[in-house]
């Protein structure tokens, strides 16, 4: 089913899974969630991958037909799981680690009584969640290849600019830039509320709207159904437009937004962009391993309120309440940089830092990055310019 | 927060809720899912709506703010629901449904402990699946609409073909055509394992290839963490190319596939193409209130048997065991036309038919359209011209 490579590549990235389990007195996890698949096997399919402490990784598979492996195992409902591993004589866990907070209630007991009677727990989202939080060198990689695709589309991205276009219309050509670029559409994130398309292009008045989700950024977007980004407003002279769009170029996505103008901007949106530079110099020169996440988000506020721009930062009627989050598979994933996070970093995380200022009747300032924790700093991946660029 | 019409389209909508929660003697619901709480609602928001059987719905919202109503209430943990009740003095629920097939475990347990010492069940997502199966006239518009676009954006699309052109490349400039026309790009799907990006384009040996979605065809993709739709491959002459792009322009989806033809196709394409045609209008005839899905699904599949062409019946190599689908809020809403299915058509149900074949080396035939039931029988919304369409 592999290359050799990646044959090892899995066999570290079980060891992560392992230790983890045992420091829960755990025997196993079974891992249903499609990020967790692609992680735990390379692929997306659908089905389980059963993750035993002792043993090897076995794959249950509903979906695609043709997967070939001694360790694949063919299933049409999840009860012939239990069947199989007795007729492998696969020792019985005592504690088996489900993803509850990724598997819905009732998936989640019809596969605790196929284990029983194992202690089963929920846990194993959390689990695999602080697991992928630190990169392999394979993952990382991956995370570089998606950072170059990334700043290479973001630096075409001012020619597609057309004067009278809506907000919506410059967003269009940008998703089709992207496309163009590889990126694979898909913007994937953890937890039920949050949805998006491809990303966001907000432009003035529109950036201050309060969306339900938790991302950095509002905006009205173009119905009800999906409130939030572009909602059809005309880019006037004096606003700005923040491209924030989807970095998945590889299945590991990175994060990037740039500011653009047109016409001349008021001095306090050329200062709050100017905080936002300044915060990321001043965490760049704090973050390294051992670092709390919380710590860079202190930092980043007392920023904003030293320079006199908290009324602004990361929102205005609506704040978000981080200003970064770690990236990989998904968008959201740990650590967060937030006040009451409790995470420290860690060589081989990599996260995305957004310090944006939302300045009402001119638009969002600020930029986004991702970073990778290496053993004595960060190391910035994506590293297009970070000026506010004329569209005119 | 809503016009009068809206208000009286979310009265009705609630009065079909109460009578379904009557028929299994439970006094309230809570709904979390974004695509419900936009049903109930008219937008997606951050939060819950408890819809009682006696009594108003009450909007418990996280975010966004700035929703005003005497019946929205702002809440910054679930567990200030119950505060809020108690103060309102709504009498407590001895029986509360939760959305047991899309509520994560740990959350739905949290929400279960809230609303002690009610019995609480996971049944309410499939309560809320049959209440919304079946369109009020107000949604039915909805899909009108987006039924409109959906078959003028489909017109233009042999204009976007350029010759040597790869599956993606078509596909990027359908995307964007949906785009200028309205598509909000999200493609709402139930149920946890199921992704895609805006749709699929199919072409040649590719459209063989088995993928892990329980969507009826498949597709590589680009890469192994979405591996479904276009590969990459330049379109030969001698296939065909299927495109079943979004229909999401109003909140609302339509589901609608065409094929198109570069150069001579054998003849097994062009009967197999026939075929389903027949079938569509077999279908078209059954079709009224009172008629199981599961006659629908039979007749589709005798036809294909009885012309010889079963074995590239719903696909080749791996097959989908469904020929239609109920659409509306998301892709794979009730009923479903399959060989198990125990529904029975309604008027006001609204489902997608796609008897579709896969001609091994040739690429994808067939169609879909998106119908209505009627009083009578059915009536079809997307209404694009059926043939195969010659791109040179």
């Amino acid at each position: 089913m592999y290359t050799a490579d990646f044959v090892s590549e899995l066999q570290s990235r079980k060891e992560k899974i392992v230790t983890a389990l045992r420091k829960v007195s755990a025997d196993a996890i079974l891992l249903t969630d499609n990020a967790n698949l692609y992680y735990m096997s390379g692929r997306v399919f659908c089905g389980y991958a059963y993750v035993p402490v002792e043993g090897r990784i076995l794959y249950f598979v509903r979906r695609p037909v043709g997967l070939r492996g001694d360790n694949v195992v063919y299933i049409r409902k999840p009860e012939q799981m239990a069947e199989e591993l007795r007729r492998r004589e696969v020792p019985w866990p005592s504690t088996l680690l489900l993803e509850g907070d990724s598997l819905p209630f009732n998936e989640y007991n019809r596969l605790a009584e196929i284990f029983a009677p194992a202690q089963v727990l929920g846990s194993g989202t959390a689990l695999i969640r602080q697991v992928r939080a630190v990169k392999t060198p394979y993952e990382i990689a991956l995370l570089r290849k998606s950072a170059a695709s990334h700043d290479t589309m973001y630096r075409r991205i001012p020619k597609l600019y057309k004067e009278g276009m809506t907000d919506v219309e410059f967003s269009f050509e940008i998703e089709r830039l992207a496309r163009q670029h590889g990126c694979l559409g898909i913007f994937r994130t953890f937890g039920r509320s949050m949805e998006i398309f491809m990303g966001n292009v907000l432009s003035g008045e529109n950036a201050d709207t309060p969306s339900p989700y938790d991302f950095a950024m509002g905006g009205a977007g173009l119905d009800n159904s999906l409130p939030v980004g572009a909602n059809g407003s005309v880019i006037r002279r004096g606003e700005t437009v923040m491209v924030d769009m989807n970095g998945n170029f590889t299945g590991y996505m990175t994060d990037l937004s740039r500011v653009f103008s047109l016409g001349q901007l008021p001095a306090e949106a050329h200062h709050a962009h100017q905080v936002s530079l300044s915060i990321q110099q001043a965490i760049q020169r704090m973050a390294r391993p051992g670092v709390a996440t919380a710590e860079l988000y202190a930092k980043a506020a007392e920023t904003a309120e030293a320079e006199g721009v908290s009324d602004f930062f990361m929102g205005h009627r609506q704040k978000a309440h981080f200003v970064g989050h770690g990236i990989g598979i998904e968008v959201n994933e740990l650590p967060v940089l937030a006040l009451r996070s409790k995470e420290v970093l860690e060589e081989g995380m990599v996260f995305a830092l957004e310090p944006k200022f939302v300045i009402p009747s001119v638009g969002p300032v600020g930029i986004e990055n991702t970073f990778l924790v290496t053993a004595e700093g960060v190391e910035k991946l994506t590293t297009c310019d970070e000026a506010i660029l004329p569209l005119d």
